[in-house]
Order: structure tokens, then sequence, then C-alpha cells
């Protein structure tokens, strides 16, 4: 894996309607992706994780002009796979992260071992996902600073709090040992130590980062998530520090022009 | 299926995460449900849709106090989904309607013919159920109705008319047959009606629904599943007629007492 390059996306207007069993087979047999996202963490830091976990061949697809080129994207929105495979040309998944995530978490074994299991992780999946698309719609882009802090202690104090109870319930529940579901790693797990680190790169987020500390169940799935072999070494690279401080930046000011990106 | 009824609902304070091999098995053979959800359309219409097309055997759970009650849910939120089979005891799917509609979709055969087109479905499933939710956290519980007004406008000249214009163009790629994927009802097609309806049962959502009948694409996408034989029969039945009064009237004012739910 690559530190985040620039070469031009592939044109994703229309999507594939044809020959249905055929793609399939791409999606059962893929050989490579590109992961078309902005040059920061946020909706792109889970398909990552999976991707090196994966060991998977991949790199990072980054707009030059988001503006121009968001009209070449299904549904005008970040992120968007590109999956390649021998004998098909580009397969495109796009719409929200968690389409994505949860294709690539199933195609490499992040999603239980059965039916049941795999229902309960989209849940916590779904419910963390919920809780960070609150977060961008009430409290991310909020352009006065200070009201974006006010906004986030409102959030902080209800929904982030509810959803940390709720959570140390659930992983109470399932014996306390840092995973949602079993006794390994699934794509719940990844997407709520995202969705923490996440929010440590927010205006006022090191309150919610401190909540975190003292809830013994979600910082022990941190943990578990951050020693993992592959996620660390994905962590330890370069290009995912340089994703870091941009995300940092960014976040900091989501209004400075979007050429930045 | 009867009228919305009110039988207590089972206790799903905690969900199951022992022998999950065996609950996969209720999944898959599952002899009825019941949906707890509030007596209005909403987030349950395509639950409702789908195990009436499935001619399944299923009731309406209905909370007779909900502040009472949501601590009794896995997530504080609702629908919940019960899942009952001949050997086990009740299975839950909880937290987001859209893990609950996946689960029911798949099982009934309403996710495409193959791993592709179940991701195309997933992909347009999910646009759809995200203009949903940001129209719940924008604009359908703004207390002052003037000022929701106003939002309603915001939102339907912004992100309502962008998804229009997307989906209209997605179902003209796929041949303007009224189906997103392939030539048959799937789960996207139900939950794009479902939102129609939904917006028509908006403060201001008479224009929304103006904007869809000149778009040729939805609009036939309406008609069709509006002439899906068993989903007709729901729609003409007592309990869809309550469920429709009752979601007009919560949401022309959903201030008023928690009681009336």
């Amino acid at each position: 894996m690559a530190a985040p390059s620039t070469p031009a996306a592939p044109d994703a207007t229309h999507l594939a309607y044809k020959n249905t069993d055929q793609l399939s087979v791409t999606l059962k047999e893929p050989t490579s992706f590109k992961l078309l996202y902005f040059p920061i963490h946020s909706s792109g830091a889970t398909t990552r994780e999976i991707l090196s976990i994966a060991e998977a061949k991949w790199e990072n697809l980054v707009p030059s002009d988001w503006e121009k080129e968001k009209e070449k994207t299904p549904f005008n929105v970040l992120p968007v796979l590109f999956i390649t495979s021998q004998t098909n040309k580009d397969i495109i998944l796009a719409e929200a992260a968690g389409v994505i995530e949860q294709y690539l978490a199933k195609q490499f074994r992040l999603m239980g071992c059965n039916d049941y299991e795999e229902n309960l992780i989209k849940s916590f999946h779904s419910s963390t996902a919920s809780l960070h698309s609150l977060h961008a719609t009430t409290v991310a882009f909020i352009p006065d600073r200070d009201a974006r802090k006010r906004a986030m202690e409102v959030f902080r104090d209800g929904p982030f709090r509810a959803w940390v109870t709720l959570h140390e319930k659930h992983l109470r529940d399932n014996g306390s040992n840092g995973y949602y579901v079993g006794d390994k790693l699934s794509l719940a797990d990844i997407r709520t130590a995202n969705f923490i680190e996440h929010m440590n790169l927010q205006t006022g987020g090191q309150a919610l980062y401190d909540i975190i500390n003292i809830s013994p169940c979600l910082r022990k799935l941190c943990v578990e998530v951050a020693v993992d072999y592959k996620i660390s070494r994905w962590r330890s690279s370069q290009a995912y520090k340089i994703l870091t401080t941009a995300t940092d930046h960014y976040f900091s000011d989501p209004f400075a022009p979007v050429s930045k990106l």
C-alpha cells in the first residue's frame, strides 16, 4: 500500500446493469481495489483497515477537483470502490461507506461465523455509523468554531453518552473481551475503533476520548483493534500518518478552500 | 395480518451471544414475526410491506409507554423485529430499520438474482434511507411549524432534488421499467416508494410529491410497487389505513403528548 496518490479516477457516472452473473464473479474473485476518497481518514478509514487486514492489493485515489469530479460518481458522494478482476472491467461499489465496508468485510471474513453473528455485527456497525452521520449532520460542518464547540457538547452529553452506555452493555454481554461478537475481530470492532479515532480529531473531541478512557469495554475494543498486527502495521505507515495530519487539519477548518483536498 | 395490536413486547434489553449456529437456523427457517414499532408507517413501512409480499405470519407490536419501554430494546430505538421458529426462543433484530429490511428482503428473495445485484440494491436502499434520515434529523422534528416548513423547502430544493435527479438517471440506465435492478421488484423499489409516501405525509410534503409526478422513472416505480397484488392488498386493508391516518396526524404535530402512540 502506497501513500495517497492521484491517478485519475475511472468515470463512474453510470452503474452496470447487464451480465450481472458475470459481474458477481468479480465480487467473489477480486484481484485488486481502488478506493476513491478524500485524503483523510473519516469515511475511508474502515475500508482502508479492512484492505490492510486482507493484505489486498489496493490504492487510494483522490479527487483533484471534487466539485468538477463529483458528477462522475454514481451518487455524487464518496467513497467509491473500484473492484478489479482478471476477466471483467472494473466494478463500482458506491453510495455509502457501509455498503463498501460490508462487502469487503464479508469477502475477508470479518462478518462473524454464521448468519446470526453477521446480523449482530451489522447492527453494531449500523449503530456506530448512524452516530458518525449524526455528528456530520449536526456538528462537524457548523461554520462558526464556537458554535461548533457548543454543538459538540450537546452531541457529547446526549447521543454520544447514550451510545457509550449501550455499547458498553453489549460488549459486557459478550464477555468484556474487547469484541462485539465471539472472540475475534469483526467489521463492527473496526468501525467503532475508527469512529472513536475520528471523534478524537474533531473540535472538542478530546472530551469524548476522555469518556472512552473510563469506559472499560470500549477502551479494550480500541486496544484489540490497535494491536492487530496488520492494522498496527498500517497505522505505523507514512501513508496513514499523512492521512491523520490531513484529517486533523481538515476538521479544524472544514471551510478552508476545497483545493487542499 | 391484523390491525395494530398491543400485546406486551418481549424484553429485548440483551442480545444473545451464545449458540449462534443454532440461532442462525431460526433466521433461515422463521415461522412468524413480530414487529415492535410505533403505530405509524415511517420506518416500519418497508418491513410491513416485505412481510405482506412474503405472506408471512406476522403481527404489529406497539409500545404502550415508550419512554419506559425503550430501556428494554437493545439500542433504545425502534423498530425491533422478533423472529420465531419452531425450535428456538425468539431472535431479536434491532438497531436500524435497514438491518431488519435487508434480512427480510434476502430471506424473501427481494435482493436480486446474484451478489452484484444485491450490492446494487443495497446502494439504492442506502441512498434512500440516508435521505429519509436527513429529513428526520434536519426537518421533521423542528418544533415551530413555520420554521419546519422553511426547512422543508431547503430540503426539497437541495438534497431531495439532487436525489431525484440521480435516481432518475439510474432508473433510466436500467431501462426505465420502474425497477432499479433487473425487471422485478426488490427491496430498493419498495424502500423508495415508501419514502415518497412518507414525504407526502410531511409538513410541506405535497410540493415534493409534485416533483415526483413529473419524474417519469420514479413515478413509474411508485406505480409498479403499488400494483403488486400483495402490496395492493395490504394497502387496501383497514390496518394500513389506520396507520396512514396516524402517520399524517403524528407528523403534523410530532410534539403532541407521547401517550397517543
